[in-house]
């Protein structure tokens, strides 16, 4: 079985590879609609539904989503943070957060398994907080957010790759696949 | 021809029937699905479409969707103002304007209209700047929208429905609706 990774960015698939093996991840280049909800398994399980009835696909396909959650805000901007990170900017988020008590956030993808009859999703989230702007790597919020006493943007790729949220969910996943159909439980 | 409203609120369509006239619009709940776009047309004209192939509809539908764009923010919260209504809240949004040098922002509603062939989407907006909430009334963000002199919330119903956005894209949308089909020109 080969599992269709729907995606334009190829350093997801490389590591979607390392949890579920080099044969078994092709890249599919599929622009899926987002719907909009809080919650990322809902968009996540719509995109690979609908990828899934476009490619007319024997194959099961897998979608990601993810983002960052503030607690203060109730978890915005959430679904939406490219749209925030484009418009708002990643320093205003720290402005508003910082007016706040509490600082605290997530990072978290959820990924989203279709195979033509079930969906199952799997999620994985980095916890820390939101702090004022520090370090030079990564991309998006990773100046802003703190894990373990780094900014995201101040940590190597190795480090960046042992906290990575998106591993967390791959390794649920690939957990899951392993198992029997029969003995499968979901959504985890 | 009867036109069908695809929404769950009586105030819209009462609105709606002031423009197009009482036999021409029939309330239809049904909820659609809300892409993410920055652009309220594209989820509009969405929603619109798969209203009409779900209801199985023979009717042409209407589907509207409105936000608060900010001039600081790229428009932000603009397509998303529900969601960081209930997440951020309407006085962060005012704090976090509060901040930066522009306090410029605008109401819009978007509207369309698909017929089974073609869509075309309406737009009204009104012009205003975010201020320290004040005022009572209203609901969502009148209270941080000021337009000449007053907050929405400080209007009286009377006031807020002579300068309601919804009212000015309804307006464009009768106006095109009356001339000749050969000679209409969309979208406006």
């Amino acid at each position: 079985m080969t599992i269709r990774f729907v995606t334009s960015n190829e350093g997801k698939v490389r590591e979607a590879r390392e949890y579920l093996g080099d044969d078994e991840v092709e890249q599919v280049n599929y622009d899926y609609l987002e719907v909009q909800s809080d919650d990322l398994a809902d968009i996540a399980a719509h995109g690979a539904r609908e990828a899934y009835e476009q490619l007319d696909s024997d194959e099961p396909v897998l979608v990601d989503d993810a983002g960052l959650f503030v607690e203060a805000f109730d978890g915005f901007p959430g679904p939406y943070s490219a749209y925030v990170e484009g418009t708002v900017g990643v320093e205003r988020v720290y402005e508003l957060t910082d007016l706040q008590d509490d600082d605290r956030a997530y990072f978290r993808t959820v990924l989203a398994y279709y195979d033509g009859e079930e969906t199952q999703t799997f999620e994985g989230a980095v916890p820390g907080r939101i702090v004022a702007p520090r370090g030079d790597g990564g991309f998006g919020y990773d100046p802003i957010f703190e894990h373990d006493g780094k900014t995201m943007a101040e940590m190597t790729t190795e480090e960046k790759n042992a906290i990575s949220h998106r591993g967390r969910a791959l390794a649920k996943f690939a957990d899951w696949l392993a198992t029997e159909p029969a003995e499968r439980k979901g959504p985890r």
